[in-house]
């Protein structure tokens, strides 16, 4: 028997070091642009300020159904001395401000969204007036300006709308369709091929192979898209070398991020990093990072494009996929200012022991709303538990040899923005 | 002149009745369920407990490369005295677990994730044994049970994995295929018709009619689809009676829920009531609410099926949006116990006046996390205010008659799951 069971050891790195090569090694790879229609924008990434580059409302406008008026010729209108005025017009939305005036006890029809007539100053509500054949009779003044929102009232030209960076949500979508703005220009959303290897996941439909899903790999590939990336699966790679390398040269065809999933431990079976090495410069640049669990963790670069490889594991799986693929998806996004996953502030609900291992360990947790705010507890299970993270709803990340005290405050970072809806389970 | 200004009154109902109306016509409406491959359950509905089926582990598997060994054999190895043990085998984790078992002075190579042999009750790591040929040396002993995971460890055949309505997240459908699920009963996702009338849209873009865009559409179906529905934009229905009339029958044929943008309120081009109570009966079962902004909103039925109105100015929109329906967006799928929209605790960051109208306040607010907590201002601006919406991240439901004092706890619904993003800008 040779000594393939324990052919490959690595040095481990501290988890702040390899996030900061990380990012340095890829932080001058392309963020690309495109520009999308508008209407294809939601929950993208703005690649530039957007200006305003007209005013909201664009000009002076009824806010209701009424009849626009000059305020002073109703200034005394009272039940006893009703004023009547002369309707001398209608004004729609689309009618052109400058279509219509009025004189001294005139009158002109207008719709919510309607231009305000030249001269007029007041919208008296339709409400507050009573029709008598081409007159109206009104009882109470109105104020000068009332239900009116004047040019540019709403947002000036020239504001800063939006800022590069920003990720669109459905309203801001609505607000620049306002702006007349039809096209915007973004970010491109990386994608990030997603590959499967063999061992973790025959075990688990062991007695019946046309069931082996590649269960994890349908895990990151919604995280992946749940951040904004576009996962790219591509199956289980053959567990052999050969295989593996052939899978991850597909990868690198197809996608801008290469993400392997198991075969990246010590076994004699772990064949992603002899590929990753074998098919192009400089191939693993860290392999093994001081973090508990996802030990096994490594990326490197291959045509200058990030390969991760998270370990097989599932809670592995996960801690490589948070610590490591998601900041560098970030990267990527151009997302500077904004997280792409929110973190909530917690105290802890009980007493965690410090490690006595000089390593960051992820620790997934419920948060929980409860009396006097939310609340965290780590949730237990080892390595490869699934249950611990359907009882999970975000984690925390713990310095070496730290322990935390009950009612100690702690950042929870969440596992993505669905996550809100289990605090109140 | 024909009193055309003037030709609709409604009764204003309070919004607690509305709503309660509401959830009563539509609750014994159909909850369609589907079975849908588990890979495109993500973010789906489910329609049925899941109860675990099969243990996991499926059978005691190995959590680390190692050795599988009898504990009791290597109870005294020590540096000074190592044992030695003869290695009979190889197992993996598609190994069936019957293959092999182990006697005494023997141990069998397994790789994570690899059944135990027969009367191995522990597995010592590959990084802790020196090989030699067939043999290895061990120096140090093993606890029973090291380094297992016990068949039904993490989750027993039996166990309630998932509730019926539970919204399906990535990590969630992952475990479900490793539970050996491979289809999932859920709620069909509800199909909502948008279409949006004419006045308020033109308004926008008056001088170019090619650049209308349908922009409160656009924001109301990106709404729709964060909450989960299936929006249906059906573009932008004539300014007449009967163009109305054939958009809402086109949108009843090819949807659950018809919703209308505009054309609800009192002026004489409002004709989206006339064509919901022309089309079928009932008809409108609510039209104007005691809510501020949103007035005009309504809703009816026609064959069954809910229509509803809201108002054409954005923050009416909006409110009607929220207020009206979100909530039956939320029958409709099937989702009883998890909000759709996530709600924060915050402290009110200024006073807020008491209204002296007897309805419900829709504001607008920010959320923004600083020292000492959440906390939330409303932001000024008119009913049809954009930039009210570019600077809020979801809103408050004040009482009639009720203001807020500073640093008053108040619940704030956000606009979305993605809105916690921008709690830290």
């Amino acid at each position: 028997m040779t000594r393939t069971d324990q052919k490959r050891t690595f040095k481990l790195t501290p988890y702040p070091e390899a996030l900061k090569k990380l990012l340095e090694t890829f932080n001058k790879g392309p963020r690309d642009c495109e520009v999308v229609p508008l209407e294809d924008s939601m929950d993208r990434v703005l690649a530039e300020d957007v200006i305003a580059d007209m005013e909201i409302p664009q000009t002076d406008i009824a806010m209701v159904d009424g009849y626009a008026v000059k305020s002073k010729d109703v200034a005394e209108a009272s039940i006893t001395h009703p004023v009547m005025l002369n309707v001398v017009g209608k004004l729609y939305p689309w009618s052109k401000p400058s279509d219509a005036k009025i004189e001294d006890g005139q009158a002109i029809y207008v719709t919510c969204g309607a231009p305000i007539p030249n001269k007029a100053d007041a919208v008296i509500m339709v409400e507050n007036t009573i029709l008598h054949d081409d007159k109206i009779e009104i009882r109470k003044p109105v104020r000068k300006g009332e239900n009116i929102a004047r040019s540019g009232e709403d947002i000036k030209r020239g504001t800063l709308v939006l800022k590069k960076g920003a990720i669109l949500r459905p309203q801001d979508v609505g607000i620049l369709a306002g702006l007349g703005i039809r096209k915007v220009k973004v970010f491109r959303r990386p994608k990030v091929a997603v590959i499967a290897t063999g061992n973790e996941l025959i075990e688990l439909s062991r007695e019946d192979p046309t069931r082996i899903v590649d269960n994890y790999a349908l895990t990151i590939s919604g995280l992946i898209s749940k951040i904004g990336g576009e996962p790219v699966r591509l199956g289980i790679a053959p567990d052999d070398l050969e295989g593996t390398k052939k899978k991850i040269c597909e990868a690198l065809r197809k996608a801008d991020i290469v993400v392997t999933i198991g075969g990246c431990s010590m076994g004699e079976r772990d064949f992603v990093p002899d590929a990753v090495n074998s098919i192009g410069d400089p191939g693993v640049l860290v392999h093994g990072i001081k973090v508990k669990p996802g030990k096994v963790t490594g990326f490197g670069m291959i045509k200058g494009k990030p390969v991760v490889m998270l370990p097989g594991l599932f809670a592995s799986t996960m801690a490589g996929f948070y610590l490591i693929l998601v900041p560098l998806i970030g990267l990527y996004m151009g997302v500077e200012k904004e997280p792409l996953l929110p973190t909530v502030t917690a105290k802890m609900n009980h007493n965690l022991d410090p490690d006595e291992k000089n390593r960051y360990r992820f620790l997934p947790v419920r948060v929980k709303h409860l009396e006097g705010g939310l609340y965290a507890e780590t949730v237990s299970g080892g390595p490869n538990s699934l249950s611990k993270f359907l009882n999970s709803n975000g984690f925390i990340l713990v310095p070496p040899k730290k322990g935390l005290r009950k009612n100690e405050k702690v950042k929870v970072t969440l596992f993505s923005k669905e996550e809100f809806s289990r605090f109140y389970d």
